[in-house]
């Protein structure tokens, strides 16, 4: 997978190489993608001291210091990067590089989009040199955050919300306005998140089922589980359900076949539980759902009889 | 004020007059409103027992149920409306009215941008006909900042990027991803961030200062700016004052000139901070700020040649 993933450091000379800790990509999901701006790939770095080359990229970079002082260096600019500093470089700068006498961790990330540029431009970066910047503290858990999140779901568009969210904190942090720093989860919580929405909430998962993915005792599990996510594990489940039940059902699938995917067999059960939650039943909502699209692609060739 | 933004409600018949708490409207941020979808304006109302028609708006509303039970009826459609439940209103919905028994606690925003339907879409909401939804506690939660953002900074575009990330939150939650919860500050260091950003940061507010804004003890209150903003408010100060800086300098204001408007009439005094915070003088700054604008210049007139 790493050959795919820009990288953007290079050692030179006699440097050893790159410990690289964790990277991965984002494929965006339509909406963050039409949104104009999103992350692209995000990562973290241990340098060694040495040279480096800062591979001139098809994106903006942003390189922070979490911790280590490094001098940067681009033609005739040359600045030191402190700790809680960050660098933003814009697109295919060539011929930057980085030195470093002690150890320095690294976070970094590449925005993608025809908004990216107008996205630095908010936050005072120039557009075709780099620039240093300071980082608030709260700006450095965010990219933490960005990094991590960026891992855990790599190469899918599954977090693509909470990592525009972050971007947004980004710039809401940088225009003075306060951010909230605990947008992940737990280890152990996020396991069982991340297993429920693999199982496309397929399964009954029990308290019990939940607590062992979690490998924490039951009544912990769920007080954590309230505590983190602020709804019992089965409530959170259930709604989960009725979201994928829905968008099943917006994709054609019938009543019968969408009560079975998402583990409730009993078509009756079913049509009770979603009109409880849902306020209809699922053949009105069908009926509904069609309604639009119907109305949708009328309006679509309306237009495009008139163009 | 309150003529010029769009109140969702409206009682009918023998209803006692609709008791609106707060509301605010936002005039979002060019690089919000070119992301394609923002909250345009939001607010809270306490709803007498009664019957309430809804007006019909431009906007897709949000209309969310803190607490209290209410009943939705929009033509044969008829469904209550329970604590921590809300309802998803297309634009142009009429004849749509709840009727409720006890006090409902209500919680509301209006979603603009050619993005906005898709934004609704994504969380499963129907593009044409109204429709409910069960809320995770954190949306609940989210809600609840989106109103006191909006109605501490109405009318102004000072707190997009927020907005945004509060926006892309709810969406995030809807996904099943964790997102934050205490986005906003105290009313006691708000104040003083507040009354920072009035300022343009041109005055050089003391420690003690701060403090008496925020009608906090010193020590206690420099304890808590760190704990909340995660920075000692003098350099908070400093980093604000640099920020604001690059924008009047790419203005094309004189860099003496920028220099007594962030409070520093020593210009010399002034080009050593800021040479240290960004890692070039003002004037080096100015140069390539005016380079990007060339070429960018330079690039838009080559197009219009091409085209």
């Amino acid at each position: 997978m790493s050959s795919q993933i820009y990288l953007p450091l290079h050692p030179t000379g006699d440097t050893k190489n790159l410990d690289v800790v964790i990277q991965g990509e984002q494929t965006p999901d339509i909406l963050a993608e039409k949104s104009g701006v999103w992350i692209q790939s995000a990562g973290s770095a241990m340098l060694a001291p040495g040279s480096y080359e800062i591979i001139p990229a098809d994106h903006c970079l942003w390189l922070a210091a979490e911790y280590g002082e490094m001098e940067f260096t681009w033609q005739k600019t040359n600045f030191p990067i402190l700790t809680n500093e960050c660098l933003i470089l814009p697109p295919h700068v060539e011929g930057a590089v980085i030195n470093n006498k002690e150890d320095v961790k690294l976070l970094w990330f590449t925005l993608s989009g025809p908004l990216a540029n107008d996205f630095l431009q908010s936050m005072n970066a120039l557009s075709h040199m780099p620039v240093r910047q300071g980082m608030l503290p709260s700006q450095v858990m965010l990219m933490q955050q960005i990094v991590q999140v960026m891992v855990r779901h790599s190469g899918t568009s599954n977090s693509s919300f909470q990592l525009q969210q972050l971007l947004w904190s980004m710039i809401a942090a940088h225009a003075g306005q306060p951010v909230a720093m605990n947008a992940t989860l737990s280890h152990e919580i996020s396991r069982v998140v991340d297993a429920l929405r693999a199982n496309n909430y397929s399964d009954n998962f029990s308290l019990a089922e939940m607590a062992d993915i979690s490998r924490v005792p039951v009544e912990t599990f769920r007080k954590r589980f309230v505590s983190e996510v602020g709804i019992p594990p089965l409530s959170y489940l259930q709604f989960c359900k009725m979201e994928r039940a829905k968008t099943l059902l917006r994709q054609g699938i019938s009543v019968r076949e969408v009560g079975v995917a998402i583990g409730m067999s009993d078509p009756y059960h079913f049509s009770k539980q979603f009109k409880r939650v849902v306020g209809m039943s699922p053949t009105a909502y069908l009926k509904h759902v069609d309604g639009a699209n119907r109305k949708r692609a009328k309006r679509r060739s309306r237009r495009s009889l008139e163009e």
